[in-house]
């Protein structure tokens, strides 16, 4: 089988702009991940970042790119709506996607559920488990009971997402909260994964059984099938079954909507 | 149980341009289907179109409605990106919606599915069997076996759609192709619906039996709960659990992003 | 809109047998769960026990229930391969059904879901938290952010259920697990609802917020349709479509397996 | 990545019973897919039948299969609860399940669906069209926008099962019915695919596209993780955080339900 081509997209803000981020990922949150992966076998990494050409998100990187990490937080409204859309129509054509932490409130997330995307969260370098909900799931290979993290921000339900395809991951937070933190779907022919953990201010990427999952998910969300569907004129003749064409029409033969006198 | 405000929006094009179309709803497809709604028990029925002031969807409107029915077809790109954010953050808050035919090609019902929703088409006038797949779902209630419409227009698969949380209907058609045209799913606290019949150049609305399945849809999509979800910092002291504040913070007390020195 | 027939069952084994239960609940589960549901509008409850004639269950009752409620735990197996299967036939033809607590390992739950309905469980008194994530579902109705019980068993995850249709609450214990404790699904024309709390020893039935939840599980549980789906033999000549039979057969005109010459 | 472990079973009567059905499958329907899985890269293919001993399922055959298809129909009487339960606990434990035509009936396959799984059917030898709804799934991997059998039984909604997972194929019959016909579903750690053409008397495992969509159908169910879950009794001083035990119980310390004194 093919080696898996991952891209790690980072908004790389906060490891520039604030001390306590950059000492626990001096390179960026990209560099750590994708250092991570490559100890990994079967996947060939790279890293693009908000501030690189086209932000990072150039339409040969992404025909180029079987699945996608993406992880933003203070720069989403950088993003640019052609970026937005570049990246949809990839990942609708079959691109897996797994979006990290505060991604849950990127455009390309919001875009792809639907739905507001919005959580309750608060910062008090409290305990998370995370558990594992679905040990038969192919993203929850290697991964035991639970796992914990001793400081973690706290996001918690409701959270605004469609009924998750797959659950996978609930966490627990000592302050009182659960949260859905770890969800499948398919959109088109991509595959999509959020996963929560994360935050900025704790060494949380460092973690190897996080880095597991990551992995884990980056396998499940390679391209399984071909582009999912386009818009598609039959003309009468082409019709699986033989039929005469009756009754007035609105589109022209090549199926363009005919203009109309008003 | 209090009546159901439903809400007709039609764009209201192809009636007026088009004499084939005007013959079959001289008022329009938004007062057809108003006349049969106020048909059945239980509904407070009104119509609105594209031409109306902000685009018949104006916020007082949509605060006053129940669950929403949405025909459009030439003018998509007409409805704004204003309109449709409106649109969109009625229906995650609540309010049901119907998106008929056509409409499968809407900003709203895009922006709703996250996905292509393209389809292939052909007009033909041939015949589609609409087959009830779900005899015990509420919005099939006084549906037979299926329904048959002696003129329709294809539409097949694939359809660029998410799974839908649960299928009522799927259409056989005379030249050889099936569509999952009667979809249900929520979004946030709302439901959404969408059913493929309703060709502008056939009498497809005035079918009872099509009638009777929008009117079980607007039963179905009235809302249900409460507003589903918005973001929501909990400050510390406010965890349920009793815990301790520590490490270093991104967020102000009220849960701002805290600026950074670059 | 007539009246909602529930029907309470309820093994009605520790109550009688543990006096530490029947000091909570002294004329049982079922009767504390009657008289809460008698002070909501709109339904006609009545209750039945495992040592009733045909352990309670009989086809006649059936039929004349609506939605069920059924608690059980000790004597699981005492239910028969019957009784299970006449019960498992109402819930498929359209009556709800909202097993509770303990109930997960009821042989009729088993068999609904075809899964293993396992948990992990622990008896410590601590307490639960039972959140709403799904505030927009008409079984979250009137409930707020969350329901805390002082004192719990502890159910958590992973539990070995289908995803469920549509997540309506988790629950965060003390002690540090999860649990998808309010899920729903729909088999057949029937609705089911899985719903935690109800340990015997608390006195959790007693509480108004979980007397609420039930309540609004017996209106959403309420049969919506006909019967699903019975097997259908089609003669040719009924076929939608005209067509012309051709080639060998296993059936007899009625559809019935022809016998084979070994 | 290491072979596939498929192993076919088929009850194996019809072949022996009817020569019309003989003449097609000289050596069972076993052998015809097994032959075509074989031409397949992989797979490690074996076959078993309803008279072997152990019914052609014991535990060691089991526990050695990564992917089992199951064909019956005249027999499925005859397979014991034993059998069906030693069956469905190792789907439960991960060994994908494939399950073909006329096994809609089986008891494996109506214990893990929950539901009725019945259909409408009908011999005519008519023209089926099995539509690939969704290109972008695994199990579609190059099969076209269809696949279409010359000569096919009708098997037509409403068909008896819970909402699939994930749909993949949907079927067109000349006759005028439709019918999921390739769907997806996932119980405990188990990947379950039921697929509906292959009616005896027609060549239809003969056909090289049915083919392809057993073998990508055996490359998706292969076991992804580990068992998903079994009961477990977690003693209070091994809980994921410290808590004191408090209050009456009902459990031994191991977690055996305690004995009551009536």
């Amino acid at each position: 089988m093919s080696l898996i081509r991952v891209t790690i997209w980072n908004e790389f803000v906060h490891e520039r702009n604030n001390p306590a981020v950059a000492r626990i990922y001096p390179l960026g949150i990209h560099e750590t991940l994708a250092a991570a992966l490559r100890s990994f076998p079967g996947v060939d990494v790279c890293t693009t970042t908000l501030s690189d050409p086209e932000q990072g998100l150039s339409q040969d990187m992404l025909v180029n790119t079987d699945v996608l990490l993406y992880w933003g937080h203070a720069a989403h409204d950088d993003v640019t709506e052609q970026t937005v859309s570049r990246l949809h129509t990839r990942v609708l054509d079959g691109m897996g996607l797994i979006v990290l932490h505060s991604g849950h409130w990127s455009k390309i997330f919001k875009r792809l559920m639907g739905t507001s995307c919005a959580l309750r969260y608060r910062e008090a370098g409290e305990r998370e488990r995370v558990w594992n909900v679905n040990p038969g799931h192919p993203i929850a290979e290697g991964i035991g009971d639970y796992i914990e993290l001793p400081e973690s921000e706290m996001y918690g339900e409701p959270f605004g997402i469609p009924t998750p395809d797959e659950q996978v991951f609930v966490s627990w937070f000592q302050g009182g909260e659960v949260f859905r933190g770890g969800n499948c779907w398919t959109r088109g022919s991509g595959r999509i994964f959020y996963f929560s953990p994360g935050h900025e201010l704790y060494p949380i990427y460092h973690t190897p059984q996080i880095q597991r999952v990551i992995y884990n998910a980056a396998k499940w969300a390679r391209p399984q099938g071909r582009r999912a569907e386009v818009p598609l004129h039959v003309p009468v003749e082409n019709a699986p079954e033989k039929i005469q064409a009756r009754g007035p029409v609105m589109h022209d033969p090549s199926g363009k909507l005919l203009s109309e006198q008003p």
